[in-house]
Parts: structure tokens; sequence; C-alpha cells
């Protein structure tokens, strides 16, 4: 992950249908920040006011995460550099296949699905990955993939540039608001 | 957790509305079941068609999760025999504390917030414990305090009764169906 010297990391999130779909997304995309990605491309439907709340977060909570829209997910797969990983509950078990995955020091991009997967994705992922080969959730997919491919170094990193930090209570909320350049 | 031996889990979810959660209660509740919870109530409004859709996955993929509403949780946390844990960014950070979680076997409630969380909750939390100090999902959120409680225990768990049952693949997709007793 670019965030800890670590290799990038960019999310490409399969067929978003804002009707649909616009806070499954949105959670999707925060837990790419904050478990490390860099990055996220969808595809699907083009969606502002999501991008608008990504970007929200990322002014209020720091780093320099991206969001961009796509209409052709097979373009971003064609002029990826480096590896690709497939997130499907079909595919091998992460617990065998992370320390592998994580040796290869290429950046990643981690495809995540939508309604319904197309399924060349299956052929161009370099990894297929399930974890675990149960229905649950992209979002939680994601978190445990990152969290297990960055060795949970994401668990206490801090977001340069951040104008919220939270500091650690056992009760109740402590938050420092950090005067803004901007 | 019961399905591991472990103290059984159980997950409570604030303030569901159907309008806007019922996918991300859905995923958050799948999830839960996926890293080993046994059961959930959810708060708000009640909702026949997400526990539905809940009930089919647990019919298909095995094992005994349940869900109930309940329109009071001060009542549920009453009840609660055993510790309760509170998901909250502003928490202690879960790599410092899950230790010690771990070590006291009694039951655990997971309380996993909606969109405005009562200030009580922090007040009857054992613990109000932060995956990570940075706002993402509720869903990315249990499925890494799960995970890091049970060890990844559940990444390989095969729930019994299930008819349906993925075989990992490199590429493509292979579930086997069992004949149904039902």
């Amino acid at each position: 992950m670019s965030n800890l010297n670590c290799p990038k990391v960019t999310i490409l999130r399969l067929g978003h249908r804002p009707s649909r779909d616009k806070r499954l997304t949105t959670h999707l995309l925060l837990a790419a920040r904050a478990f490390g990605a860099s990055s996220a491309i969808y595809t699907g439907i083009h969606d502002i006011s999501m991008e608008e709340s990504i970007k929200k977060i990322v002014r209020d909570w720091g780093g320099n995460f991206t969001t961009r829209y796509s209409d052709n997910y097979r373009e971003v797969i064609k002029e990826w550099e480096g590896e690709i990983v497939h997130l499907t509950m079909y595919g091998l078990p992460i617990q065998d296949t992370i320390n592998q995955i994580r040796l290869n020091n290429n950046s990643k991009l981690i495809i995540v699905g939508g309604a319904k997967v197309p399924r060349d994705i299956y052929e161009f992922a370099h990894w297929n990955i399930a974890v675990t080969g149960q229905p649950h959730s992209e979002v939680s997919a994601l978190a445990i993939f990152l969290n297990m491919l960055n060795e949970g170094k994401m668990l206490n990193y801090e977001f340069p540039e951040a104008r919220l930090k939270i500091t650690p209570q056992k009760r109740g909320k402590l938050v420092e608001h950090k005067a803004s350049n901007s």
C-alpha cells in the first residue's frame, strides 16, 4: 500500500447502481481507504454524489485516496500494470494464498463484484480469492483481505493532513479538530 | 463462538431503517454469521423481508444463525448475561484490547451502531472498541473484530447441515448441491 511503502493497491468496484448500492459502495470505498488502498475505480452508473461523500471523508480524515468512474472494466484491466486479484467466494482460500500474494511486490488491482460478475473477470484475474466460502459482503471481504495483506499495519496508521483525529477513549468521544490550510 | 466451542457471540444492531439500511444490515448479519456469531438482535424498524433473506441464506448455507427484532435495546442489554462490546471508531484500539477480550470466556454481545448511537451505549458497554480510528463501515468493523476474536478460525469453518457447499477453484465456480432433508 502506498500508505505504508507497500505495493499500491487500487480497488475496482463493478456494477455500481446508485439506487441500490449507494451506501454499500460508500462503505466499500471507505473500508478500502481505511485499510490502505490508495484509490478506487468503479463501473456501473456514474454517481457524483457518492464520489462527493468519499471526497468529503478524505478532506476531513486525511490521506489522498481518490475515486474515479470508468464505463469499461475491460479497459481498466487491460491498462493495469501489476497483479489482479478478484475477491469471490468461489476462489482459493485467502489463508492459503495471502503470503504468496504479499510476496509479489507489484501494485495490485483488487476487483470487487457487484450484482453479477462477468465471466471473464475470473479469467483476467491472476488470483480469484475467497474470504471464507460463505456469502457475506464485499465490504467485509475487502477489509479482511486488505488487513491480511498488510498484516494489520493499517489498524494504527495515522493519515497525513487530517483535519479530524480521534483520541481513543474507554468511554465517550474525543475528536481533535485541526486548523485547516484550505 | 458457539460454532467453535468458543464463547457465544450475539450481535445487537441498532436503529435499522429498511428504506436506507436493508442491504447494509443484511450484509452485516451475513458477516456476523460467516465470522462466527450465533445470533443477532436488531432494533429500529421491524423488517420481515430482511429477516427472510437471512433465513434463506442459513437454510442454504448451513448452521443455525438466528435473527430477531427488539423494540428496546435497553432491555436486551439489561437481560444480557456476559460481556458487552460496543464497536465505535471512538473507542480503544482493537489491536491493544482483543487478547484481553478473548481471555474472558463469557458470551459476548457485540453492539453495532446505526445512524445515531445513543449516549448510554458507551456507558453500558464493558468495552468500546475501535477497528481503526477512521470512518469506514460497521460491516468491515464487525468482520475484522470477529476474525481477530476467533483468530481466523472461521476462514475455513464448514457449517453443518449446508445444502450448498463451495469447492474452492483457481478459476470459475464449483458448488455442490446436497440432497435436502426438508
